[in-house]
């Protein structure tokens, strides 16, 4: 099929995407034999000199302080499943665009043409000395929890896998300020989340570690609980940690009376279910694009309603998060991304609405020029004080 | 050691690569929510499915059509060895800028954690798809062979060893001038080379290809014959295809009586054995930054000189050939760069001096703008004779 014949040109998709959204473009430019004998040979060959000797050099006279990776073997790829490393492409650019737009971060593109976990390792680490951070995306779990862990074990700079904690940044500051505006803290909330998938797993973790009174986890066989023997290790982990009244059986069941509910997974749940709730409920319904139920129906029941699309209030969008967290992290030379950092990001996405809080406004605008600044301030100062800057 | 205290600023070359010399930029402007929707979901959704059904679309609706790696293991870089992944860094970032300013081509460096053989092919592969084409640069022979041509079998986009065919190309190119302003053709020529590295065995066998009279190469311990028990597979390769005299002993010796000389070495040549060549003598002492021999003293006795430095008359660079030969191969989707890819680049390149040819013009300048299109319309046209293009 030629592009000139190409039958998808009435969706306004396809048009913007032709020759891709990102490009190189050079920093400096090349007017003469002066200015190429600086920016190649035999000028460059004095700063690669440099950066042998002492291999830090790169972070000042390369591209490497302001550029990182972004790695999909497309099992993941939105909610479109397994669509392989050409599929994943488009998004991959798009989150390049994303980084740049929205962070001021460089980032490249790399999707793999393996599954296999040791040969993804092996490959990122393999690629990673020309870049200051790893954005891990789409890949999918459990997988995506060994791969995150090993490559940050094995590497000197921040291994971030997004779908993970992009969405628990975000959901955790949209939670704050919900609380707030009906009048709670975090630990008088008891929730219900449906999904135990990457981003799921990450957004129960990190609300267990900012304090939630507590939560229960359901994956597509139910609530997860401590007498289950069909569990992975991530979810026996959770297990342990989540669902202290220990629920059984159905997530519907399992939501009445709760405060909140945390929709990650590709389902749905009944109107009476969201009714059940506890009085001034909250409820997150972030599946794409169909959220697990609408919210002119949540509306009817809860106090605050959000979802991940943007024609409704409260969208709650990683993009609020990964540019500022990665512009923190390499304005300081981070070796890492903590838990710290993590939570200073969610706290300033959150601080960002502050004292203008309502119902509707739980968390603030993509386009709200505050909020890549604040948080990546706050992921750099988190970053100093938990030890893990280079500057 | 920090930016601000830097010993290295006093030299020109390292301002300018403060921040290194290449970004990423989007090609799509993310104005308002309506624009983030067609760029990144759900928008980009429908792109990615229409790939995953069918990954040709790649090409139109990504940016791999226009976009090659630059690969290096930092083992080979310019005249300094093996500086490592870092080190390597600069003149990779130097190459993605040439690629861009010269050929319209975007390149993004991959310097890798590795100079295992097994290892680079299978990295490569693994983050192949995004790409359009490899540019494999200053990986140390005799590994850089059986790299590039097991990753060529391995990938269906071409796959090109720059040290080896740009050189090549353009060492072709200015010898068909420089046999044309001294009245001769190829086949009248005897050469003698220097150097049996990437280069120099990229430019002997193109040469033979091109009908060269004959070329005997040395290497570090004299001249390659056919006797010698001590050769590389590579090596013995070409000792059966030159030297047909079978000369023995130094390359000096060899010079005496000889009408070419190609230097692609780190040594140097006395002014008696140039003065011992043919009447109408032409010497392409190519090492960088020092020639095996000054331009001043070849001139005593040469009819034609050359050398890799842009501060002498026939700079023999591979800014001449690389940018136009990917931009051809790109336009029309080339699954490889063949051999007559490569001679049509050379053909074109002379041509561009044409009828102007002169003894101190035997090569265009690198700031010709008719270099790049020359060259890449040859190579497109090349690539469509040859059965290689999916354009």
């Amino acid at each position: 099929m030629s592009a000139t014949e190409s039958p998808f040109e009435n969706d306004p998709a396809f048009p913007l995407h032709r020759g891709g959204k990102i490009e190189i473009r050079p920093t400096v430019r090349i007017r003469d034999t002066a200015g190429l004998s600086l920016a190649y040979t035999p000028g460059v060959a004095r700063v690669s000199s440099a950066i042998a000797e002492n291999p830090d050099l790169a972070y000042d006279y390369t591209w490497k302080s302001n550029t990182v990776l972004v790695v999909s073997d497309g099992t993941a790829v939105l909610g479109l499943g397994d669509i392989g490393p050409l599929g994943a492409l488009p998004v991959m650019e798009g989150k390049a665009l994303l980084f740049k737009e929205f962070g001021g971060v460089d980032a490249v593109p790399i999707c793999l043409d393996t599954k296999d976990t040791d040969e993804i390792i092996r490959t990122v680490v393999a690629i990673a000395p020309a870049y200051g951070g790893i954005n891990l995306e789409d890949i999918s779990a459990p997988r995506c929890f060994e791969i995150e862990q090993r490559l940050q074990d094995l590497l000197d700079i921040p291994v971030f896998h997004d779908d993970q904690h992009g969405t628990a940044v975000v959901t955790v500051a949209a939670l704050i300020n919900a609380a707030r505006v009906t009048g709670r803290e975090l630990g008088d909330l008891r929730a219900v989340m449906s999904g135990a998938g990457a981003a799921g797993v990450a957004v129960a973790t990190m609300l267990i570690d900012a304090g939630i009174g507590d939560i229960a986890v359901a994956d597509t066989k139910g609530m997860i609980h401590h007498s289950r023997d069909d569990l992975t290790d991530v979810k026996t982990l959770l297990a342990s940690r989540t669902n202290r009244s220990d629920v059984t059986g159905s997530m519907v069941d399992a939501l009445a009376g709760a405060d909140v509910f945390i929709g990650l997974s590709s389902g749905s749940v009944p109107e009476e279910a969201i009714a059940s709730m506890a009085p001034n409920s909250i409820v997150f319904a972030m599946a794409n694009p169909t959220p697990e139920v609408h919210p002119d129906v949540a509306n009817r029941y809860a106090a605050v309603v959000a979802t991940g699309r943007s024609d409704f209030p409260n969208q709650i969008n990683n993009v609020l998060a990964f540019p500022g967290i990665f512009r923190g992290a390499l304005d300081v030379r981070a070796t890492r991304i903590t838990e710290g950092m993590k939570f200073a990001a969610a706290k300033a996405l959150a601080d960002v609405v502050g004292d203008e809080v309502r119902p509707d406004y739980v968390i603030p605008s993509v386009f709200d020029p505050r909020v890549g600044l604040e948080v990546s301030q706050a992921v750099a100062a988190a970053a100093r004080a938990e030890g893990v800057a280079r500057l």
